[in-house]
């Protein structure tokens, strides 16, 4: 039974990365038996298609995303260091090794928009908890007096996000184009937004 | 003669439409001769291959953003409304029919930065002309004293690129991630690192 849950769990683990790196259609139940060394039995008994697979392992992503922030935030005090931290911490998602491949929401949003609506509507909600997530350290901030009040709790999430995005996926084509010009940026823009 | 160049011209406007919205290897020989409605003879008349046609799409796709970008600064003055249409055309190339499925430099740039190194170099060069085009209209700022002396020209233009290509493409995934936020976004970062 344990041995069940710890094979299933390596399916999904394993299959994370795999669909992060080459796409939903990029990844056939074989290279999920290659990468995992089952036999198709083996994937068969802890699910019942490839698409449960990738919609699960979607969540193993996102859930890893979540816990990067967390494990930073919670060291953080006060509602500017925790904004500062998603900055940083979403830019050094590159660095992570299980995102090689680059961040699996954008990956998955841009590979499933036209061909896989169940896959894109979990991007969507992935993105949707991030917005969400910032938006309450943004009203953290407001209420403590550390944030202006006039601060777009809807406007600065989604420029935070769009902007990572962006820095994330164009520093992986030219050097040129580095992610630290990005969180310049952005903190530029808190300032000017956001900070007191 | 002339009927030969037309039909090139054909081939390469048809094609560029194709390869951006479904990737260099998405697009085989056949569906360039269907959408062109040319037997294999008649493409081949014109390109030894499909890389070649790939590769002549690309620079007829650059082209495109080059002009919407020369057609509205052409009509602007100062410096300061250059670099603002810029912010604004860019954001707008989702509205041009040639380029409903994407930025070209954004989408080629990704769909072939691990398996079509000619293509990818391609894109890195536009990138760096766009840098370029950007630069050259900070310089003109600064020169004519519209602009901050302290304006990094490296930084600028790189911010403006991540920023609105990761806007476009994520505009296109979640209704909450709108265009019009970006283009807010950059313009208060301008405000501060570039226009006095």
């Amino acid at each position: 039974m344990a041995k069940g849950i710890e094979t299933r769990e390596r399916i999904i683990s394993v299959s994370a990365q795999l669909f992060n790196r080459v796409g939903y259609h990029g990844c056939s139940l074989s290279d999920i038996m290659k990468a995992t060394n089952l036999k198709k039995g083996g994937i068969y008994n802890h699910f019942t298609n490839k698409d449960e697979i990738a919609l699960e392992a979607f969540d193993y992503n996102f859930k890893g995303i979540l816990k990067s922030f967390r494990k930073r935030l919670d060291h953080d005090v006060t509602p500017t260091q925790k904004i500062n931290s998603i900055v940083e911490i979403y830019a050094k998602l590159i660095n992570v090794p299980a995102f090689e491949a680059g961040c699996p929401i954008f990956n998955t949003a841009v590979n499933a928009s036209n061909s896989h609506p169940a896959l894109k509507n979990k991007a969507i909600a992935a993105i949707d908890k991030l917005k969400k997530y910032i938006e309450i350290k943004i009203e953290e901030g407001i209420a403590t007096g550390e944030f202006k009040d006039t601060a777009d709790k809807k406007a600065i999430p989604a420029m935070i996000i769009m902007t990572m995005e962006g820095a994330l996926i164009m520093s992986r084509v030219s050097d040129s184009l580095s992610i630290d010009i990005a969180i310049d940026g952005l903190k530029t823009y808190l300032k000017e937004k956001l900070f007191k």
